[in-house]
């Protein structure tokens, strides 16, 4: 992790690389990283898909340690959906093996001339990038499948679908799980469109012969980790929900709070929630032969994940998100989880952001294009995106120009990005991030309902909009810094509740880099990303006029709770008033 | 033009009117009086179609009366292209019409419930509202068709086709000519599906029974418009040029000047220019017993106007503008008039913005969907807009839709709005105005190809960026101004060369209201304007980051001149320093 990588994929005479030490961003990891090259590289106002554009990947500073929960991987650019700066993050196993491989980013630059499509493979002697047309217009699942061969099983990958390909906005970019599934995504803000505009079709990872990173003070570091997993194995988030349901956990707390969005966006709470709900999938999963509690990446001891099969037992896909039960299930009216497991499926394959596309789907329904409920005119419709047809392109766009193309005043989004499953009128400290954040509507961004639901650090009235700015505010603050660390933001949950965890998390910092960083130092850290990120949005011309909710949410009440979306702009301009 | 008429298309139980004396906004104007009440009375940040936004539509301050050029029609409102303000004025026979029967503004206001679709019918003896579901998804010809059935040949229409039904971004809003043709629009920024949000399909005027506008001191006016009219016949571009062969005539001019945007920006000229220019198009339109010379409504002198026919004598279309010969002609590489004629015709029958559809096909060009020079193909691509298939709406949702959904880099838009017939690399000050105006790209907001290429009101290098940032100031000054009269834009070139006939048009003003007004209150009047458009744009959202041109015009050169954009941002931002 003492290197970066810097691919200049539109170089003369075909793509070269350099390797290049750290130097001026050491001591910076995942978002924090990929925030500072962007917001310093990057011309704010220049076209997203254009070679001045730069996709930057980097594991978190504790990535390829033995630290639990570190695999997280960061991937930032100007988003083709919000204009602005993103980083995006998932799960998988990139991160830990990109770090073990000593890379503390790889960064795609330029753009190649024609219609070639390359893959890029990198081990511990070094990089290959080579044409590989034979890849185009795949699926994920195909394409890791075509690596594997090649390279074997050990393999990690990060790849694009025909979404990214097509340089769609709400396309992802995917990461292979432990057993090599393209399910795990950086979902959010179109980064596969970036990376298919750098030509890229996959990295391939290969971390053969090398070995776990090794901290500075391996025991205070061996110490600090088992505080660490201790402390998330006793919170009651961390330790059983998690685990036992995964996020669709989710489901019946947030419909039972009257804050689960329905028939996009215009009631909070579902008839059929209880029939997607975690607890009704984690029994079906086990039924069928899958896995309710899986772990996404080496190290994970929360284990949120799962496999979902059919009824006789073959795999449909992961154990699809809350995010995604909601956007493909309840947000259309559908309650019938073979059929959201499928979406997931196809959304992890064509290489689309669930949220996005789930959220696109609701705006065509509204608009009469399939009623809802139609879960396989849902798929249906899905299914066009990786072919290319017109509809696909469009739903592939996301669901700003859905709601453009088919001319629909009721479309959630913030900065251009859909808006995920929290109705910000009923769970409002949600609201105030996603009108805020510098990515556009994003839960992960400064997850309130963490202390709006879920009374984890504390408790704010989800329906009251008296502290709700203070609220984000930290949160996001807290998030930026997590973000950095290639930590599973579900590590929050016991963060905020249990002092002697996020002291554990401090220790490991300071253990494995020999440093002295105390809260302080944290929640400055996450000030001067969130800063940078926001001085990159001024710049490209987004101001705080786009920190506001759609003007549905202030003026159309949702039920059961019939509350609007009450907090001024005033107070929304308080937010990064730091 | 002493009253304003509010429908409230949303009100309990039907639509409902009202007329109201024009009180506060006594005094204003066309574009005076729809940027002054979209500007007070539209939440900035409300979606452009919803029942925040208003439609407003208003003659001209001399529409009406006998002075001549008077018959502009001004429409404003939220832009669903651009997000902000919005002016877009249409010749035809609607503005003399609606300003004889008294009204200084029809307001749209409201939405409807349900998808019931209205006609509005006005005459001396009051408004008549009407749901007509018979003309749902009708074009604009058969629509007014059926209206002249009913109510005769007399009528004036204002009315939408299929495209502002289905509330895409790049409709129009038709405007029937003297021979009662749905030929002359208010193109750009999508007012269409603004009038399509609120149910409305055509507003019939009838002023049987009406008489022109007296004016105040009638001998000072008739003067005053003699003189006026001389200037019109005397000037070169005036008397002697649009007459003879349209607004075309400035395709060799553009081409020979190495401005004229070819294959979607790639080059300054084309080598079919001569196949498609207005002294072609002018003699094959007198050919074929169509009208090279004619005006597009009552008192216009300059008749820049024709007919069109197809080579059995058929009327194909009204003589399609400069604009459009480029945007579906050179822009896509295509060189046949017929051809362009006929897609003329589609984009007036669907309602659709011949500039932003032309740019759109070029960009579907670009992303390889058809190729360049296939006019088949882009006819045939054109014809799915009125049926709403997924590629249609993805067209009629205009380019920076089509750049979205396909993927593309090079997509000439300012503000979301397309950039029309001259290359503002090759024709700088033009470059100023399509960054700044208000309106997104638009080269009517401050036509510095008079000063740049024709030479009309002095002279300034079209290829150096010295004075065109004063150049399009003062242009875009004196636009807002001239908007606000009524006046067709055409009459600045006289106005820029000619003292008398600038003296002549504020004679006419004064004449008419018994005011006295001098060229500096005219200016006055243009800032006021300017500023408040500009404060809209603020409030909503816009700020002078998006007062720039895409990167690309600064980085490539355009042949064969091979000169980019290089005046600085900084610059940019002195358009508007007074």
């Amino acid at each position: 992790m003492d290197k970066i990588l810097r691919i200049n994929m539109g170089a003369q005479g075909g793509p070269k690389f350099a390797e290049a030490p750290i130097g001026e961003f050491a001591g910076l990891g995942g978002r924090g990283l990929t925030s500072t090259i962007v917001a310093r590289e990057v011309p704010p106002t220049c076209h997203p898909l254009s070679q001045e554009n730069k996709l930057v990947i980097a594991p978190g500073l504790l990535s390829g340690t033995t630290a639990a929960m570190s695999g997280r991987l960061s991937i930032g650019c100007k988003s083709p959906l919000t204009g602005g700066i993103k980083e995006s993050n998932s799960g998988g196993q990139p991160s830990q093996v990109l770090a073990r491989l000593g890379y503390a980013a790889v960064i795609l630059e330029g753009k190649p001339e024609g219609d070639d499509l390359y893959r890029i493979f990198i081990n511990k002697d070094g990089v290959t990038i080579t044409v590989d047309n034979s890849l185009k217009m795949l699926g994920n699942y195909a394409v890791v499948e075509k690596m594997q061969k090649e390279f074997g099983d050990k393999i990690a990958c990060i790849s694009i679908g025909q979404a990214g390909e097509m340089k769609l906005a709400a396309s992802s970019i995917a990461c292979t799980d432990m057993e090599g599934r393209p399910a795990r995504h950086a979902g959010r803000g179109g980064v596969g469109a970036v990376m298919g505009s750098k030509g890229v079709k996959v990295i391939v990872l290969d971390d053969t012969g090398t070995s776990v990173r090794q901290p500075k003070d391996p025991d205070k570091f061996r110490e600090a980790n088992k505080i660490f997993v201790d402390g998330l194995r006793k919170h009651g988030v961390t330790g059983e929900a998690l685990p036992a349901y995964g996020t669709n956990v989710l489901t019946n707390i947030l419909n039972e709070a009257g804050g689960y969005p329905t028939y996009n966006f215009r009631e909070g709470r579902f008839a059929g929630a209880s029939k997607i709900s975690g607890e009704t999938q984690a029994a079906l999963e086990f039924d069928r032969g899958g896995v309710p509690t899986h772990g996404c990446h080496r190290g994970c001891v929360i284990r949120c994940s799962g496999i979902y099969n059919d009824k006789d037992g073959h795999y449909i896909s992961k154990q699809p998100e809350y995010e995604t039960v909601w956007a493909h299930g309840g947000n259309c009216g559908i309650d019938d989880l073979d059929k959201i497991a499928l979406m997931d499926f196809i959304d992890d394959d064509t290489g689309l952001d669930t949220i996005d596309t789930g959220v696109a789907i609701g705006i065509a329904m509204e608009a009469g294009v399939i009623k809802y409920g139609d879960s396989d005119g849902a798929i249906s419709l899905l299914k066009e995106v990786g072919k290319g047809t017109p509809m696909g392109r469009i739903l592939g766009s996301g669901a700003a120009v859905v709601g453009k193309v088919f001319g629909v005043e009721r479309v959630p989004v913030v900065k251009g990005q859909a808006m995920p499953a929290y109705d910000p009128r009923a769970v409002k400290g949600l609201g105030v991030t996603y009108a805020t954040s510098p990515m556009g509507a994003d839960h992960t961004a400064g997850y309130a309902t963490a202390t709006n639901i879920l009374k984890v650090g504390g408790y704010v009235d989800p329906l009251k909009a008296q502290g709700q700015v203070d609220l984000s505010r930290n949160l996001q603050i807290a998030t930026a810094a997590i973000d950095s660390t290639g930590m599973c933001v579900f590590i929050a949950f016991a963060l905020l509740d249990l002092p002697e965890t996020f002291q554990a998390l401090l220790d490991m910092l300071n253990a494995h880099y020999g440093i002295n960083l105390n809260a302080d130092n944290v929640a400055d850290l996450g000030k001067t990303i969130l800063k940078l990120e926001r001085d990159f949005n001024n710049r490209a011309g987004l101001t705080k006029e786009q920190d506001r909710l759609p003007a549905f949410f202030k003026l159309q009440q949702v039920p059961p709770h019939d509350v609007t979306f009450d907090i001024t702009d005033e107070e929304l301009d308080q937010v990064f008033n730091f």
